[in-house]
């Protein structure tokens, strides 16, 4: 049995888990000259589509205890799993992290600990904290049997949808994925292949920044990079995909469009402007795949995965208005 | 028979308008500590929900031509409707528009007319277009039977939500409703009663600096403001709410909150950090509202109507930065 064989089926809809939002944006459509709907993730509880994985990672523990290294969605995701389910959750953030973001973890009751990165990695301050706490248990952000099941919640909900459709469009059907650690793009392969939908080709979206998924598929073997990138996409700076989403990544993907950092902004830009939604820079990974590589989509029913919303008012701001003048509503 | 009454009933819902889109933001719940649910019309075709009126104002039509004043949401919509129907629309605009906004308008093949309004009044260009074009039609934004009628059909999908609670938790429902014109919360109003819902109670937002229908509903008659206000909620300029729509509010309405111009932004910068939810400065009214009155909405489950999300990058970007510091996700 394969890896890939090994993880398990896509959990039922769980109540605290929020089905999807899907949205057609005329004006983008019209604008990119392309079919594409949005699946966005941003009003899921946490505002990402990491609390179906953390949802299911948590249910599925027999721990009381988790404890997991993270500065962004999944530690405030599990979190707040973990105070759904009555569960005691210990997140490592590097000492730089924005005070709001620390905030957002301890407003779910959290315990949060902060490490300066250069003196101790926080991979230690995990060690270290399971040896103080032995009935504590490590969640990883994404690579997991669990996690990636959690996050086939959303790939059965795509399959859903699709099969509604009459088969000459879904025929046509593509679905565009961020790639940071692999886990949601493998989940959504997982959940497709659930619904009988296993030759609905997936496309990976990754920040030419940090391009190890990209690496990884051509030369047939995981690649790590030498270091985190340091791509806008904050989500997909992971200098190498987990083994198990590589599993079925490298089985499952057709191919990974490599999005420069200008597109990844435009993408932010032109969700807001032409779908009124507002998208972190991971989650406009998709936008920017599609203007990265336009002729890919043309006559395809491109479903764009909008991965997350949480993001820094100042930073935001910023990319709004470095847009190209007369770029607006 | 009152003139509320020789409205028509809302129209079955129809192909081209979208169902709205229901969002539970925890954390803006826990932010403000009162259950506040978004109904969100940001992304209804054209981005706002004058489509629903628009295109029942155009379907509801003998005429091949529409001719309307608007500078904003409305001209979007009518020259959107207008084009799925095979319709010619006219939109008269500001020569001072952004030009944006003109060519979102000419985008859905309208012609626009720019006037210098210092010049020539609007109304006065729509009348000489009249006479220029006697097959040709006027359409108000906001003061028609058939636009509120389209607008009610927003208010049938809060009752028929509505009609799925316990009725413990309907007993406690209010619906606070953006008030420009007067047309959505008049549609609401009816929406609700054509649903057998007319005891829920609905609450205008009203921005302080625009008062007129706050002003008149204290009053018990029409009373209209020298000139349109400066308000930052541009869709809430209007002097005077329409006739239609004072015949319906003067006798459902329970009160209009005056909301003050820095909780209309703080109402916009809380959409975007505790909801990922990008609104234009009119659409966050009814937050606004809550955080200008809110002992008014304790202990009640509170329904946001968040009526469109079409706002200027730049605009936008700066309502972001003018938060207090600290703010943010």
């Amino acid at each position: 049995m394969s890896l890939s064989q090994s993880i398990p089926p896509p959990p039922p809809r769980a109540a605290p888990v929020r089905p999807t939002t899907w949205i057609e944006p005329e004006r983008l459509r019209e604008g990119l000259g392309i079919r594409i709907t949005l699946v966005a993730e941003t009003f899921q509880r946490t505002g990402s589509f990491k609390f179906r994985a953390a949802w299911n990672r948590t249910r599925g523990s027999d721990a009381e205890h988790l404890v997991a290294a993270s500065s962004g969605n999944f530690g405030q995701a599990l979190a707040c799993a973990c105070r759904l389910l009555g569960k005691r959750a210990t997140i490592v953030m590097p000492r730089t992290s924005a005070r709001v973001k620390v905030e957002a973890v301890r407003g779910h009751g959290a315990t949060v600990e902060l490490t300066d990165v250069r003196v101790e990695p926080r991979e230690a301050v995990v060690a270290r904290l399971l040896a103080a706490h032995p009935e504590a248990e490590a969640a990883s952000a994404y690579d997991d049997p669990l996690v990636i099941a959690g996050n086939a919640t959303l790939g059965v909900e795509i399959g859903e949808r699709l099969r509604e459709w009459p088969p000459e469009r879904r025929d046509r059907a593509v679905v565009v994925v961020p790639v940071g650690g692999g886990g949601i793009s493998a989940g959504i392969a997982l959940g497709l292949e659930a619904t009988g939908l296993a030759d609905v080709p997936v496309l990976g979206a990754e920040p030419l920044l940090g391009n190890d998924a990209a690496r990884s598929l051509r030369a047939g073997r995981r690649i790590g990079l030498e270091r985190e990138s340091s791509t806008i996409a904050d989500g997909a700076r992971v200098a190498k995909i987990g083994a198990w989403n590589w599993a079925v990544i490298s089985e499952r993907l057709d191919a990974i469009v490599e999005v420069p950092e200008e597109s990844i902004a435009a993408g932010v830009r032109r969700l807001f402007v032409e779908a009124n939604l507002k998208a972190e820079p991971t989650g406009a990974l998709g936008v920017g795949a599609v203007l990265t590589e336009p002729k890919r989509f043309r006559d395809r029913e491109v479903l764009c995965v909008v991965t997350g919303g949480n993001v820094d008012p100042s930073v935001y701001a910023a990319l709004l208005e470095d847009g190209p003048p007369g770029e607006g509503v």
